[in-house]
């Protein structure tokens, strides 16, 4: 039986986990606020304010009684608690050595060195000048390395940094899964780009009304189930999905008039993340149990709504009236086949945020590969635009003629984020992966989709998903779910067979 | 001269008070999000937040670094800083007394019965009945009567809760003061309602645009001087003006359809609350010394918009224009005078806030001797309806007909805001007192406002009040800017030569 004072002791770290919790709430609204409602005047004091309020949540983070708390449950009794408490427990231990095994002046070197790096390569971006931002990279790469050794001894330094994002992840695991797609995705590539088939997208193009988009979008998501009592959706330059709970999740997308359907996935891509956190565990929703597993099962969240379902022909068959009702100038006579064909072009781009389905797993893996070269120094930073532009020519077929459309797009390194790109990847594939089991698990999802039926399909993310939290690891969740580890075949083969009849091969 | 180590304490102690102003700032958007912005489910987690927040706050402010920094500056050579550092020093010194002077389970049960206590008044005042809250109010009478103690162990208890509010304002000085608008304003009161005057207000009722409501008030406020670059305006249930920082205010209104004038006053209202957080001492935006000064004065600078400037005759004469193009179904063909008449109808009223400037004085000058009557057991909450009910009959000549138009129909009792109400009355007279100076000040201050030029006026109030910020104490501030003390004949004057025009009296 648990003693009584065991029990107190995980009481007393519940109390401090809400608390941090509820803090970092806060940290997330006032995110929010900043990237959709501050007055342009406010900047200045607004960093100044969330550099405070991250002051707290550090204070209280490494407050020596929070580490005695944790470490008196784990040496004595950690059996006597449930599989939930022992989540919590152990989040907690990570989190709490996270925070106090890297030496100050290393996280403070990274913090100040992020923070002007951004500045340094949104610079060097605008002037097509990668030797400006060079030395800041190669700083960032051997402090990044210096942390990897505090924080996690045991393991190479580039694994360390994916485990931030990808835990459990390792190259060992990548490595393989990425050759694989590589090896059937450019000759993908390369057939779809010989194809003789030619997609009409022109009425894709035009002067989409603001107004109407954003009407579109509050329908669709509230279609899928995003709880408009429970969130909000609003406009950003830069899409995101933040908020301050459970109960507030804000989702943010941007619109141009020339295209709507890009702001409506967008909205979509948000709405499935916004999903995720609304669905969070029951009962534990200020508590690490019920945080998002990792990066790639966020993401797998946003895919699986955007790319299983909305580029989904049933889809296109449901929304399509919709679709010409409200912009029928450019859509009246567009037949389903040519709306659900347009709306799945594919073709190689220099731009990783503008890529397909099909193209983007190169983006990622090309950055994945110069990540890992760069951390075992088999790649040396000044010869990233060449092998940059070497790689985008051997999987994608073009070259950059620019530092800018290179090796230059990406804010991540900026900020010191290294392992981050292959979630985007992982959660591609597991969005592929869920699905096809969720076919088998319910009957007539196709026809569910085709008549705007989405209940079971969230249920079913909800209950295998949403509300595991962070119970299982990763693998042993997909495991749990799909009946077999990550698998990329399931994508593959899906990329294969969409393609394949899209572009006749 | 100044010593290097008193300097360094100095310094220190700026550090936190601006730690502690960051976080406040903080505390303001959270609150102006949940007003404004938060999805209804989020209501029971922000709170929680905002607990959290506060909890932060309270241990940051009783910190006893805090007080040993205070205390050593205080102690050893104040006379070697100046007058703004003297400031902040000393405004430190009283938070942070006011912070540790109270026992912790007073503070708590203020706390938790003004939480409970709103919940019970708005049940009661709904139900219309009085005896359902009187036992609240009775304890949070008990209550800050015995907080009063503690926090200005010299002074009578109902002066200790004035001096929140109202630092430096004393009975003694205000029962005079009110006695004298009580001789003046009942008989003008008396002899508006015998007037033979029937002003005409049916064309300020109607549908009016909520849309054209909010350009309307929007163009006028920027007329004014607030600035969007710094500030925002949206909409809320109870309006107000908030915001994270000086960089960062935020007004709020309501729109009704019926009525215009009501919502635009109230952005005029606001705009004068936000000039005046946007008007902060430059440089020591982030430091009490620029704070401002007290309830009273913030009231001020709303009034002194709203009435000195919307409600005067050469406003009307500038906007009247925009009124009727913005709304010609009621507004083409009236008068400059039939409209400046109808905007300054007076007529007693049940209900504080819907009361005009003539009566609004007496509903305060009712609650405080309440209030004081109270605090010094000469009233008994028992009696209330029936001391409340009489007072409004012998004040304004009306008798409300239930509780809810009567004693139950502010909030701020159920909060434990007692002392509160003075400062609407010490706001409006202040106004007018500033208002006479100004005019005397500026030439041709009625040719600036016809023409729609209130860039001197809002200098002067920059320049005298606003960037003055807490350097001199209410008294001193009012002697400097207008060579004399408060003086309720500038009010009294005022309301008598207009109202006497308006209903030829």
């Amino acid at each position: 039986m648990k003693s009584e004072i065991l029990k107190g002791i995980y009481k007393q770290l519940v109390l401090k986990l809400e608390e941090l919790s509820r803090l970092g709430g806060v940290m997330g609204i006032m995110h929010w606020d900043q990237e959709v409602i501050m007055p342009k005047g406010a900047a200045e004091n607004r960093s100044k304010q969330m550099a405070a309020l991250a002051g707290v949540l550090h204070e209280k983070s490494i407050d020596l009684e929070f580490g005695r708390l944790i470490n008196k449950l784990v040496d004595t009794g950690i059996e006597n608690f449930t599989e939930i408490e022992q989540c919590n427990i152990y989040e907690a231990k990570r989190e709490y050595e996270l925070e106090t095994k890297i030496p100050k002046e290393l996280v403070q070197e990274i913090a100040e060195l992020s923070s002007r790096g951004h500045q340094i390569w949104a610079k060097a971006r605008k002037e097509n000048k990668f030797e400006d931002f060079a030395p800041t990279l190669e700083r960032l790469i051997f402090l990044k390395k210096k942390w990897a050794k505090f924080s996690f001894p045991n393991l190479e330094p580039y694994d360390a940094n994916i485990d931030i994002f990808e835990r459990g992840m390792r190259m060992s695991n990548l490595t393989p899964i990425f050759d694989q797609l590589k090896k059937e995705l450019i000759p993908l590539i390369a057939a779809i780009k010989k194809s003789s088939i030619n997609l009409e997208t022109s009425f894709l193009e035009g002067d989409f009304s603001i107004d109407k988009q954003k009407a579109l979008g509050k329908t669709i998501s509230k279609d899928i189930g995003f709880d408009y009592n429970n969130g909000r959706m609003d406009s950003s330059v830069h899409p995101f999905c933040g908020g301050g709970h459970s109960t507030d999740v804000r989702i943010t997308t941007r619109y141009r008039t020339e295209n709507f359907i890009e702001s409506l996935f967008g909205v979509i891509h948000e709405t499935g993340h916004g999903l995720y956190e609304q669905g969070r565990m029951p009962g534990f929703l200020d508590l690490p149990v019920s945080e998002s597993l990792t990066m790639g099962i966020h993401e797998s969240q946003s895919l699986f709504w955007e790319r299983m379902i909305a580029q989904n022909l049933y889809f296109c068959d449901y929304y399509l009236n919709l679709f010409v009702e409200t912009f029928p100038e450019k859509l009246k006579g567009v037949s389903l086949n040519a709306f659900y064909s347009a709306i799945n072009l594919s073709r190689p781009s220099f731009i990783r945020v503008e890529a397909d389905e099909v193209t983007y797993p190169m983006h990622i893996i090309l950055r994945y590969e110069i990540e890992k070269g760069l951390f075992d120094e088999t790649i040396s930073v000044r010869n990233l635009p060449e092998v940059w532009n070497d790689k985008m020519e051997e999987y994608l077929g073009i070259r950059p003629s620019s530092d800018s459309e290179g090796v230059l797009q990406d804010v991540h390194w900026s900020g010191g984020a290294f392992g981050y790109f292959p979630s985007y990847t992982l959660g591609a594939m597991y969005a592929c992966q869920f699905y096809s089991k969720m076919l088998l698990d319910i009957n007539d999802i196709p026809k569910m989709i085709a008549t705007g039926n989405f209940s079971c399909i969230k249920k079913w993310l909800n209950e295998n998903i949403h509300e595991k939290g962070r119970i299982f690891s990763t693998d042993d969740l997909v495991l749990k779910v799909t009946g077999e580890k990550l698998n990329p075949c399931f994508f593959i083969d899906y990329l294969k067979n969409k393609y394949g009849e899209i572009y006749n091969l």
